[in-house]
C-alpha cells in the first residue's frame, strides 16, 4: 500500500473496491494520478470565473457552494461533507467558466485529479466509467429532487428533511449558512429550532 | 427506410446518425425497439406513484412536469418540447414508484422504449451508452444550473431567460403555467409582459 492510502477515507476505498470491483491494480492505478490537496478554512477551491479542471474527493471537512445575486447577497446552493465530491459541475463539462464559489467550512483535505487524467484512466478502466455515469445519474436525480423540495416544501419541512439527512450539521455548519440553503432569515430558523425543541 | 421511420423528427435521426455515428444498421436497430404513442392533451405520461418504466422521445407537442405541494398548488418544474426526452428521472433511475405528473400541453407524440430494451441495446450499441451518458451529463447540468437560476435571479430575469431560450413559448403555453414555473402570479406575470412591451 502506498503512502497516500493510508491516509485515505475507507469510504473511498469501499467505493471502488467493494462496490465497482476494481482490482488491487485498478485501485493502485486511480490513486496513482489523484494528488492529496489541503484548503484552510474559508479558502477556496473555486472561484466564479475560473475554469474547473479537476475533480476532487472530499477526502475529510465540509464545503459549501455558493453563488451570489446581483443585489450581493450569498445563496448557498448545497453543501459537501466528507465522501462527496467537488466541484462546477458545469464547468467541469464544458470547460468555460464557472459561476460557483466553493469555500472550505473547515480546513479540508481534498484528493484531485485533471479532467485529462481522468478521461485517460475511465480508458483504461472501464469500470471507473461506470462509477462515473452512476455518479453523474445520482447527480442528475439529487439536483431535480431538490429543484421539487425548493418548489413543494414549507421552510419547516425543509428544515427537518436537512436536519434528518445531516443530524450533526448544526454542529458543524454555522446557522446563518443553513439558513441561506433552506431561502431563509438567519432569526426565522433560531425560532424555528426553539419551537421545534419546545414541541418535543 | 421503415414505415416508423418516415415519422420521425429530423433532429432525432440527426442526433443519433450525425453526432454519435449511428451506423444505418444501429439506428434501425435502434428504431425496431421504439414504439409511437399518442398522448392526447391534458393526458397524462406519468402520474405521482406510478413507477417510470419507459424513456420516451418528444416526437411531436410539449409537456409539463409537474408536482402538487400539500396546499394542493401545483408547481411547474419544467416544460418538454420537440426533441425532448420525457420521464420521471429519479423513479425511473431506481424504479421506485415517481413524484412527478407528466402531462400533455398539447397533443403530443412519442417515441417509446423499455428500460430493459434500452439496456440491452446500450450493450449492442456502445454508442448509444455513449449519448446516455452525455445526456444524463447535461441534464444535471441543466438542473443545477436552474436551481441557481431559482436562487439569484428576480422573476423579471428569469422572465427574460425563458423567452431568449424559447421566444414563441406563449403561442404554445397558457400564461398560468409560465407563471407557476417562473413562480409567480399571473397578474404578475400579465404586469410584467406590458411593462416590458412599453419599455421597447
Amino acid at each position: 500500500m502506498s503512502v497516500i492510502a493510508k491516509h485515505i477515507n475507507p469510504k473511498f476505498q469501499h467505493l471502488f473496491q467493494d462496490r465497482f470491483c476494481f482490482t488491487p491494480n485498478e485501485y493502485e492505478l486511480l490513486l496513482s494520478y489523484m494528488q492529496f490537496q489541503h484548503i484552510h478554512k474559508k479558502d477556496f477551491y473555486l472561484r466564479p470565473g475560473e475554469i474547473c479542471r479537476t475533480k476532487a474527493y472530499l477526502n475529510k471537512g465540509c464545503t459549501r457552494n455558493f453563488v451570489v445575486d446581483e443585489r450581493g447577497h450569498e445563496r448557498i446552493l448545497f453543501f459537501a461533507f466528507e465522501d462527496w465530491w467537488l466541484g462546477d459541475f458545469d464547468s467541469y463539462y464544458t470547460q468555460k467558466p464557472g459561476t460557483n464559489y466553493v469555500q472550505a467550512i473547515e480546513d479540508c483535505e481534498l484528493l484531485v485529479i485533471s479532467k485529462e487524467n481522468f478521461a485517460m484512466l475511465e480508458e483504461r478502466i472501464p469500470k471507473l466509467k461506470q462509477w462515473y455515469t452512476y455518479k453523474v445519474t445520482r447527480s442528475a436525480s439529487a439536483s431535480l429532487k431538490r429543484m421539487e423540495e425548493i418548489r413543494t416544501l414549507t421552510p419547516k419541512e425543509r428544515y427537518l428533511n436537512l436536519i434528518e439527512q445531516h443530524p450533526h450539521i448544526f454542529q458543524r455548519i454555522p446557522l446563518q449558512y443553513i439558513a441561506s440553503f433552506l431561502n431563509i432569515e438567519p432569526q426565522s430558523l433560531s425560532r424555528m429550532r426553539k419551537r421545534l425543541a419546545e414541541e418535543r
